[in-house]
């Protein structure tokens, strides 16, 4: 995959403001957790229910009119695909996208109600889907719009950070410090960095998963390993970070955490009773890592609640069980 | 119980932005229903949960400062509760929540956990809690809080109908031209058609607890019957609506709807799906009755979803169900 340019901060301005045209602010919600308020951006609130309409629909409406008639490609879990979709549909784009056939049945049934083509690929037995997208790319000379690893994606993602830093000035005096958001391949965090330069950006991925983490400490990209423990933040599996989001991380950020799958548990449970969100496990994760203590919150600290895509049956297991 | 004054078109406005400087607005969210948008009020979002938090705080910050130290009493089933709770405890003034028993767990915790003092009585066996709260007003010499038979709740409920107006000329390019609501007492019913008084103000009531149709269409109070059937609705369960709230309702409101317990599980279960919004029972009132088809949509219709404080265990279950 050639990248073609680096993101930059103007750009994440400039996704702002076209975010902004059509989207309002998702909510900075106020959370107590031990005396402390902690701010929660909650993304779960956007249409597709998930932060990754900012960075789809940065792309597509910066592609051309050639590009557009050619369509997309995306490959995803089930949330950057929504967002894809949802953005196609608005622009009139036809959109493709690669999902592993164990995504959640919500995720799988809400791209293909925007209108979107859903091409499976088999996770679970290591199928690669760089490689199925790219197959896809190359017979219909469409634009692989990836999940995280694509300079207007990132820009798109850090839009969240400039709305963070208008709303917490509003509300409590000031820019944010701290930002901890939950992390897959790490778009989200390396857009927040390039939008908020002077606060500490922490990304969260799950036990195990940890591939942004991983390359941060070695300086170069470590995939997940082949024992990697189950996890039930399906959006935050990526096999591997990529070099771009790599680059746009190192310098930028200095700390990363992890949770357990319980500790996504409690966090979701934390935010129906006192936010009364519904939030998936991994857009959970950010928070799970502040209630669990894994990271120092400080005053005027931001948590995204990146997504809401869960199914029914598997949220209320997780509203019974207390572990 | 005497009334002091009728509420305002003024008086809301003034509410307003009371609530302005302490409350940013709840997010109106767009939901797709057959083709057409309409507008979810996010309610349930409010830091209690509620849209209870509005009148609460107009009526406390009303208090002078001998009122402030005698104390006020507050009568409800969980939500007013907490908002006279989170109102009270902000300007340090002693509450006094009078309770029913079964009333759902979380609420009685959540408003013990603001600091107030709850007084259970015991609804099922028929104890009057008007009376009740009567006794402790005139013990303690503090000012009864009514949840909705007082001016100042009516207006601060009617906030929410402000804000609905800014958000949605500003999404939908002009104010609403219905707005349909939760209704208990017919606080918040009223609250909205004296804040927006060109838009058609539709109250929802559960089956068989439909005082305020019921009163509306006869002229005069008309209590609940004694064999009125059980409902999941929990918040919207007065014994009777009171003079002042027909009052301001008459040649107001012209049109109101009732809605099944099954009717408000289908519009939890959709507030979940697409919204990824927790809304309790009677949060759903409003949303089940558009679903239901009980009340003909119109552009830019606005649907107040009420509150979220609801037991994880009975969400799961309604999760989990299909009637």
């Amino acid at each position: 995959m050639t990248i073609s340019r680096m993101p930059t901060h103007a750009g994440v301005q400039r996704a702002a403001e076209k975010i902004a045209a059509i989207l309002p602010p998702t909510p900075l919600l106020p959370l107590e957790i031990d005396g402390q308020t902690i701010w929660c951006k909650a993304e779960c609130l956007q249409p597709v229910g998930a932060f990754k309409i900012r960075g789809a629909w940065h792309r597509l409406t910066d592609l051309d009119a050639a590009e557009r008639a050619r369509g997309v490609v995306g490959v995803s879990s089930g949330n950057h695909a929504q967002g894809v979709a949802w953005s196609a549909a608005r622009l009139g784009i036809a959109a493709t996208i690669v999902m592993p056939v164990d995504a959640p049945a919500v995720k799988l049934a809400a791209t293909r109600a925007l209108g979107a083509e859903v091409v499976l690929y088999d996770r679970p037995a290591g199928e690669n889907r760089d490689e199925v997208a790219a197959r896809l790319v190359a017979e219909r000379g469409a634009t692989l719009v990836h999940a995280f690893a694509d300079p207007w994606v990132i820009e798109g993602q850090g839009s969240a950070g400039i709305e963070i830093a208008a709303q917490m000035a509003e509300l409590a005096g000031d820019e944010p410090r701290l930002i901890v958001a939950p992390c897959g391949g790490g778009g989200l965090a390396g857009g927040l960095a390039l939008a908020c330069p002077d606060a500490l950006v922490v990304p969260v991925e799950p036990e195990g998963w940890d591939t942004v983490g991983q390359s941060l400490a070695a300086g170069s990209l470590v995939p997940v390993g082949p024992g990697a423990p189950p996890t039930n933040c399906d959006a935050l599996q990526p096999p591997v970070t990529h070099q771009i989001n790599l680059d746009v991380l190192q310098g930028r950020v200095t700390q990363a955490a992890t949770v357990t799958p319980s500790e996504v548990r409690a966090a979701q449970r934390l935010a129906f009773a006192k936010l009364r969100l519904v939030v998936e496990p991994g857009g959970a994760a950010a928070l799970a890592a502040v209630l669990a203590g894994r990271i120092a919150v400080q005053p005027r600290t931001a948590v995204i609640l990146s997504g809401g895509n869960t199914d029914p049956a598997a949220y209320a297991q997780v509203l019974l069980g207390d572990d």
